[in-house]
């Protein structure tokens, strides 16, 4: 049989949906496949997201900002650490990671889009624990937006 | 590597989008794995939907209903059909069929839990060239409602 060189996208965030989608795309899409790369995608909230929480529209000091700042890099670096260890035990298959800052509709399709994936894997509940509220609205998105095959995959509640 | 026994169910309509889908998801998904069981799945209109073509309310006779059953069958055999060469090739994954009546999402979304699929593969656009105006109304439904991951292929302009 052929074999493919496949850019596979993951999009992950902090929710363990993201990382069971990513489970489940090496157990039936990935693994038997040894020319394969998967690119995790984390798309890290634009500050103001964080600065609406406190709901006043008081301006925070450079110190507040910093440690803002600070604590979304944290977030990020180790969501992707997560995701990196899921993708342990891969052999040959190549593993990149991508952090980029702004709105996750917008960071999945244009990534998507540049990295000429060949599939996106997804969960399907929105993406940061902030914007939880848009329930699915991330995926559904994608799914409409981008060109290639898209794979959402949902958590069983069993597990 | 553990080899699984999986249910892909994947959903048929007249569209060349459906054949698209299937062709990529056993290129991707399936091929490597020989226990697999593919379930081309077809979702006949309700013959409602075929009346209301008259726009009139006008009640049809028998002899017209039958000739629309007998096309609607017609339609049916012929995408299974089309759907079976192409799955001609795999050797070791069984192959099975469904023709079920009723509106594609609702017959989508009850194949899926009634046979526990592994997968629903689908393309995006619809369902049945006259649903065609509700474009991608299908897939975000089935997306949204099944419990098990979803793959949505969308054939590219360019082929």
């Amino acid at each position: 049989m052929e074999v493919q060189e496949r850019k596979i996208v993951v999009a992950i965030d902090e929710g363990d949906e993201s990382i069971y989608a990513l489970t489940w795309a090496i157990k039936n899409v990935v693994s038997q496949n040894s020319n394969d790369t998967i690119i995790l995608l984390y798309a890290k909230p634009p500050l103001k997201i964080y600065s609406t929480l406190d709901g006043s529209g008081y301006l925070f000091s450079s110190d507040v900002i910093m440690s803002m700042e600070k604590y979304s890099k944290e977030v990020a670096d180790s969501v992707i650490e997560k995701a990196r260890r899921v993708c342990g035990d891969l052999q040959n298959v190549k593993v990149e990671t991508r952090i980029e800052k702004g709105d996750a509709r917008d960071v999945i399709c244009d990534a998507v889009e540049k990295i000429g994936a060949d599939i996106l894997v997804m969960g399907t509940h929105g993406y940061g624990m902030i914007k939880r509220a848009f329930l699915g609205s991330v995926s559904t998105h994608c799914a409409q937006n981008v060109k290639c095959p898209v794979l959402i995959v949902k958590k069983p509640k069993s597990s």
